[in-house]
């Protein structure tokens, strides 16, 4: 047996999400690429994903891991598979790894970037992958209100319900917030996340940009670790997973 | 009577290109523009765009002209209009002009872009919009060849046939060629171009970047005026209007 460590780019407005659900009308990642690699290998594998992404979530660089039987040269799998997935996911790396090696339990470091632009009208290029802000937030408020959340600290004012995680410390590495024109991206690095919790920081960090919040009131969001006094979960289609370290 | 100027921003992938057809079955700029407007005036304008542009092949701004008997403000006409187009097409700027202006006529200058990356794999995100190369070309041999092309030539030989034009003879002001990572741009500005002409120039310049022609030989094909002697006419999706300066 072979572990197989590959990495998936794909436009999260084709899927829904990552994980293979019951209701097989639901398109996902793990289903068509499961199909994919089966109609290489003549067998069925089964995918293990970094973490879970939601429908609408893009990704430039999911690792995720599969075990193998066949001999075949991993560039002549990467290509097959490739063939029999349609442009908006393909395999972008593969090699082998241990096979005590796990995609999701060895992550050490995932970092996310929210995408957003600011304008009164649509933008057809940007609006593909990015959320339109009408009106445009102060950056260097954000900035300000950002400064709380890098380091390790319990963010379950920023999860979402439903999420049955045991823990719920986790370690900001770095959040940069960018302004390019009229496009502002939130980059974030840390150590895992909450269910939706990138989302809801960029939500809340944007109630800082345009004044509704003091800087400091992230701080105290944080402390009072209760959900309702964040901000709201933004939408799905600006965030895209954009490297994960082993 | 008002004579409205305006740019339209929009990806060419939902479009069999910009001029209205005969054949009503086909998605059109045209077509879907002048509905939009109808909607909000009650009344059908005709729409006369700077030039035509092929299907598949986007732009950033491709200014057009239309007149209207309504009073209404504009920003409101814009706002209006967008309301009913779809997020793949927008209106992004509007303003009136003298009723001697023509969008077409007056155009004084035009700048493409053309789009190529190079990955033996689709990647999902720059597939939208650009040519997939699968082996990298010199880029240093392709600005080689490029110079041959730059200043007032007759440019028979990158035109496609089809064409009712009466002057072949072109002014390019700048074609930039720049690689970053894996992507290559081609930037050309002219006076105007022949149909499919910037196609021609870039499969022609990548015939000189994969060491199939000499970079002289562009200045030959270019003197030759004989349209076989050039390159292919590479895909129209990695073609942009990018810019129309009157």
């Amino acid at each position: 047996m072979r572990r197989i460590l590959i990495t998936v780019q794909y436009l999260g407005a084709n899927f829904n999400g990552v994980q293979a659900q019951k209701d097989e009308s639901k398109i996902t990642v793990q289903g068509v690429l499961e199909d994919a690699i089966q109609k290489v290998l003549q067998t069925k594998p089964t995918i293990y994903f970094s973490g879970r992404l939601d429908g609408g979530v893009s990704a430039l660089a999911l690792p995720a891991h599969f075990d193998i039987n066949s001999e075949i040269e991993l560039d002549k799998l990467q290509f097959a598979t490739n063939n029999y997935l349609p442009d908006y996911i393909q395999v972008t790396s593969i090699k082998e790894v241990p096979l005590t090696f796990h995609a999701r339990y060895d992550a050490k470091e995932k970092t996310y970037r929210y995408t957003m632009y600011v304008s009164r009208w649509v933008e057809p290029f940007l609006h593909r992958d990015a959320m339109q802000l009408y009106k445009e937030p102060s950056v260097e408020l954000m900035k300000e209100g950002a400064k709380f959340l890098v380091g390790k600290h319990d963010f379950s004012a920023f999860m979402s319900k439903n999420s049955s995680i045991k823990g719920t410390v986790r370690t900001i590495k770095f959040l940069n917030i960018e302004q390019k024109g009229n496009v502002i991206t939130v980059e974030v690095c840390g150590d895992g996340f909450l269910y939706n919790m990138v989302r809801i920081i960029v939500g809340t960090l944007l109630n800082v940009g345009y004044s509704k919040y003091e800087p400091q009131m992230v701080k105290s969001i944080l402390e009072g670790k209760v959900r309702k006094n964040a901000g709201k979960m933004v939408e799905a289609k600006g965030l895209c997973l954009i490297d994960v370290k082993y």
